[in-house]
């Protein structure tokens, strides 16, 4: 690998940003707004990709897990810093493959990319990115916000995707399944723009919803209720345990939100799946009738 | 590895800004001043650091080498957002020791860490840092400056230990130059406060200083001459293949300065080694002796 050659042939083409100096520099000037947010997200060939994946879908899901976090919080991407950890024995192809993917989502979001390292590894490929937003409304909408009991809970769009499409990818499945795992579909700026609207609190959902939600409640001091019936599922089921299989899948990149109290709320983007109570811990129905909750509500982070 | 856990005990409580929100989000608000730049580094054990190495002192390191990039434009550390992709094989107790060298370096710059990702690995180590900076002038002082001829040519402070501790802790050696691979002297802020008075452009020494003096001309269109006898060495010396070997090693994260005409310099901060000069290449000189290039000018990025 050759470091400055790729970086000149792959990666400076993606770069127009002012700031970013022509990534002549070390470091990259921020636009900056009144209200800037930064996340960060890191994918590990193995554990959030398979070693067989095209490279073109894994830059894409390193973009796309990214993005979700920022319009999570009501807000727009702008400025991103790349970093790779590059397989020696992976090759030039490869790289152009992965920039390539990057690229496409990088001008999908209207993304800057303006800075970061390109390293080698003895190891598996790691891909960090980082990403700033830009507020649409005064600040972030944070996940902790004391939700009133009552307060209703909103989705962005279908979950289970994920789960669904992991299994194609392991098993074998259909070809749409499949997609679905490499290039999650994820929110859009109507997202965002609702959350900044409407949203008291708000989280990204990417550990299985059941799990989300619950996470979302607790950090509010609240309990949660979903009604299953509602939840708009990738595979759409009326039998419980695919249901339920979707519902604690992860990698979904999707929306959950708290609404605020008497705010009109895009019914193109958010679909309302239950509400906030009062007495701790998660419920569930289905039509009505109460389920029991699932052994496992999500993917918990051990290793 | 339990993520979450580890978190909770080794990162939280690293996390003071407001922005942060006490991690409880995926994104951190950004402190935004007139100019804020931004910079990311990667390390990745057996590449940039020995598996043998102390923890604690690669979490310094890990700050260190983006703090340097963040003074040579003549800017101070503000927020950082760190990513760890932690091998499987590894404890807790290793990871309390590189959150205890991450805290320290913090404390040292006055850096508020304020999110990230942890993941897990089969690989190698590989630890990623983004920084953002308060330019102390009207904006980063960037390599790129169209510099005159005969402008003068600074450095910020010993260069050669980076080189002369590597071989310590691979051949064995003096305990004192292993600390000083381990853990290298970075710049302070009075060296950021000159680059902003009086830098035309800067670079962060990292790849070797006749490399990056040649570089820094390069990128300005010019060449550059160095007198080798007034190079800061981590090891004084008369001994010319001593002063090579010094003078092309890498990971110095010193700063090398092309300073504007007639702006004074801080003695204390900077050293004037050599002077820009109008015919393209690199020239060195000992005690006003003409002096050959040596083969090698410093680290180049290959793998």
């Amino acid at each position: 690998m050759s470091e400055r050659d790729w970086i000149h042939r792959y990666i400076r083409p993606l770069v127009r940003a002012e700031g970013a100096d022509d990534l002549r520099d070390d470091v990259a000037e921020l636009s900056t707004f009144s209200s800037t947010i930064a996340t960060m997200d890191t994918l590990v060939e193995g554990q959030h990709f398979l070693s067989s994946d095209p490279l073109n879908t894994v830059g894409q899901k390193l973009v796309r897990v990214n993005v979700s976090d920022i319009h999570a919080k009501g807000a727009v991407p702008k400025e991103a810093l790349l970093s790779i950890a590059w397989p020696k024995g992976r090759g030039e192809a490869e790289f152009a493959d992965l920039m390539a993917g990057i690229a496409i989502d990088l001008r999908e979001f209207g993304i800057d990319l303006i800075g970061g390292d390109t390293v080698s590894t003895d190891g598996p490929l790691v891909l960090t990115l980082s990403l700033t937003g830009q507020c649409l409304g005064d600040g972030p909408v944070r996940r902790a916000a004391q939700a009133p009991d009552g307060a209703s809970l909103w989705l962005s769009g279908p979950i289970g995707g994920g789960a669904i499409g992991l299994r194609a990818a392991i098993e074998g499945g259909l070809e749409s399944d499949l997609q679905r795992y490499r290039c999650p579909p994820t929110t859009k700026v109507m997202h965002a723009q609702a959350v900044a609207e409407a949203g008291l609190a708000a989280i990204d959902v990417s550990d299985g919803l059941l799990l989300d939600a619950l996470s979302l409640a607790e950090i509010n001091g609240r309990g949660v209720h979903i009604n299953l019936e509602r939840v708009w599922l990738y595979r759409a089921t009326s039998d419980l345990p695919l249901i339920m299989e979707q519902a604690t899948g992860g990698d979904d990149y999707q929306i959950l939100m708290i609404a605020k109290d008497g705010v009109k709320i895009d019914p193109e983007a958010f679909l309302q799946i239950g509400h906030i109570k009062s007495k701790p811990g998660l419920t569930l129905s289905f039509h009505d009738e109460p389920i029991p909750l699932p052994h496992k509500l999500g993917f918990e982070h051990q290793a």
